[in-house]
């Protein structure tokens, strides 16, 4: 992918000239013409029934051509009296590429400055953290953390990043080298809760339609030399691995690719959100069967499931009620994989079953009486 | 890919040498030992539910590794007295290769011989066929025609194809590169009706566990030295560039990513199995709900639907609801892409929603009175 990469000094002189031909429009009260780019953001806005007026918005800016197109839009929108929101750009220094992280964080302020807008950053130790969890989730985890609090700071409603179509395509592509289910292969969600069950929504107003060469060409347009990311040169990730081989590999058998991956993702996520709701369906029909007669009273188990009600559901809808279950007594889904979910399974095979399956970090579903019972360590 | 390919005497004097063995041990009535391949082929013949005595048995077989495994494990497991079947092979000659394609019938022909089994010939122009088709999908639909016309002659109710693993994921690959939804990713069933409403079963013993250098593999055990198919040589087929460059490439990434395809082409069956039979009721909803009021006594209207109802369904179970309803209306699904179905979808938006939405090779769905009305050509 070509990219580039300008002394500072150029980036902050054109800046400013655009800044001030927007505002010479929006003053002359002449009816702006929209770009391209910008009319297709508005045309997803509201698609998506974003919020068009009075609210504090955050916007993710790594420096990167897509979260910079994405900034830049939004001002383009904002300067032609399109949109009317209070613009907050946020920038987090995950402190992994020293100097050049600090480069990154003093660009997205300066753009930020020129166009008139507030300015967060946060720092994060994500090596650290990153003992854990791999890098990549250790920086996305980090990021949402960070994104979650300055939206909270300024009462914001709405946090945008700038994920494109090529995100989609190798989200996908590295969800199925995992052997993901319809959930994972679903891709990037256009817009989903930042944290679960928060009010606070994350939206990504590019991943539906933008693909990245455009935010490249509109970043051009407007005479902004965006960043490059330098951990993108990094071949260690298998994303990169994904951009620069493999989807390459893929478009040489059909050259639009990234636009039919994309619709998978969207196909098999309108699939998931039927069977996440008869899963919901099955977990309190599962439930509520046969409880009366129960004694739960030890605190270690936090609820039991009808093994009768769960054999004559579909494998589909049951694996993903079970998922939910699980994930709703643990607090997470972390380090639950589809073997302990199997191991659950056999727990219903046979007139009597399995007797306990174990699952990862302590904790154990036992088969009893005809309801599978989950036991927290 | 290392295949081999020796001379035709070769072959013949390997084949009687097993065959002798394998006889020897049944009369001695020594329990025979499975070897792992055909204890494997067992054990998911038994999962399939496949009959087990009684029944004539068509089996495909290409002269390639996979199909040639097949066959050679069947008259393992009869020879071990596991299984009690009439075996019919069956050969398609498609006539593409010349006297590569006589070679091919030839050698299979002598392989049923020396097994003691039926051999029927069936000959194809492919080519003639292809012009409205691409040619893998005619040799495809050549063979299948001709399995169903030896099945029925033998009054046979099982028809076996070689497909292993790795078809499964050169499949779901395909699917995947054109932006299939959950039906294609789910890719080759282990078992289906050979014809849609016939009685008549094609089962894949292989496709849910066996590699294809397993099959090879086992081949070699056997010392039968299997035909190369020189279809494959043939880079013009998108089937081997995935198998060649893509699968390959992939495998870099995850060793097993062959079977994190084949897992998520099951999990993704599962979910269509459930999702299509919401469509079902769907369908079945909106075609009963107000259809009294209606005058449907045209000959050329062959069903409507309440738009109310389709609506408020989910677009993934409206999606396949108005798939299967025009499937039915036309007779089959070919040349029917999501473009058309779009294009009936979009009559549901709106209080009033578009007029007319055409169909590929005539016909229209038209909306009026609150009902989409199905008019053939």
């Amino acid at each position: 992918m070509f990219r580039f990469d300008f002394p500072a000094g150029m980036v902050r002189q054109s800046v400013v000239m655009t800044t001030v031909r927007k505002r010479q429009n929006v003053r002359g009260h002449a009816r702006y013409r929209l770009s391209d780019f910008a009319g297709a953001l508005l045309r997803n806005w509201k698609q998506l029934a974003l919020p068009v007026a009075n609210e504090h918005v955050i916007v993710a800016v790594s420096g990167g051509a897509d979260s910079t197109a994405l900034l830049l839009t939004l001002d383009e929108l904002l300067k032609a009296e399109r949109l009317d929101l209070q613009l907050i750009v946020a920038h987090l220094d995950h402190g992994l590429r020293g100097l050049a992280s600090e480069e990154d964080a003093r660009w997205v302020e300066t753009l930020a400055n020129e166009l008139g807008l507030t300015f967060e950053l946060g720092r994060a130790a994500v090596k650290e953290r990153a003992e854990r969890d791999n890098l990549e989730q250790a920086a996305r985890r980090a990021r949402y953390e960070f994104l979650a609090e300055v939206a909270k700071r300024y009462g914001a409603r709405l946090v945008l990043t700038g994920h494109t179509l090529d995100d989609q395509a190798e989200t996908v592509l590295l969800r199925l080298l995992r052997g993901s289910g319809a959930e994972g292969l679903g891709g990037i969600e256009a817009q989903r809760a930042l944290v679960e069950g928060d009010e606070v929504l994350l939206a990504r107003p590019l991943v539906g339609w933008a693909r990245h060469v455009q935010t490249v060409e509109y970043c051009r347009e407007r005479h902004v030399e965006f960043r490059v990311d330098e951990m993108n040169e990094d071949e260690r990730f298998a994303r990169v691995r994904v951009r620069r081989e493999l989807l390459p590999l893929m478009e040489s058998f059909n050259p639009r690719v990234v636009e039919a991956l994309a619709r998978t993702a969207e196909l098999l996520r309108d699939d998931a959100i039927v069977l996440n709701a008869a899963a919901e369906e099955l977990l309190k029909a599962a439930s509520e069967e046969g409880k009366v007669a129960e004694n739960e009273s030890s605190a270690s188990i936090i609820g039991s499931l009808s093994v009768d009600i769960l054999v004559r559901a579909s494998s589909s809808v049951r694996r993903r009620a079970l998922r939910l279950w699980l994930a709703r007594g643990r607090g997470d889904l972390r380090r639950l994989e589809l073997v302990h979910l199997s191991g659950v399974e056999k727990l219903l095979k046979g007139v009597r079953g399995g007797r306990v399956a174990e699952l990862p970090g302590g904790g154990f579903v036992e088969r009893r009486r005809g309801r599978l019972r989950f036991h927290v360590k």
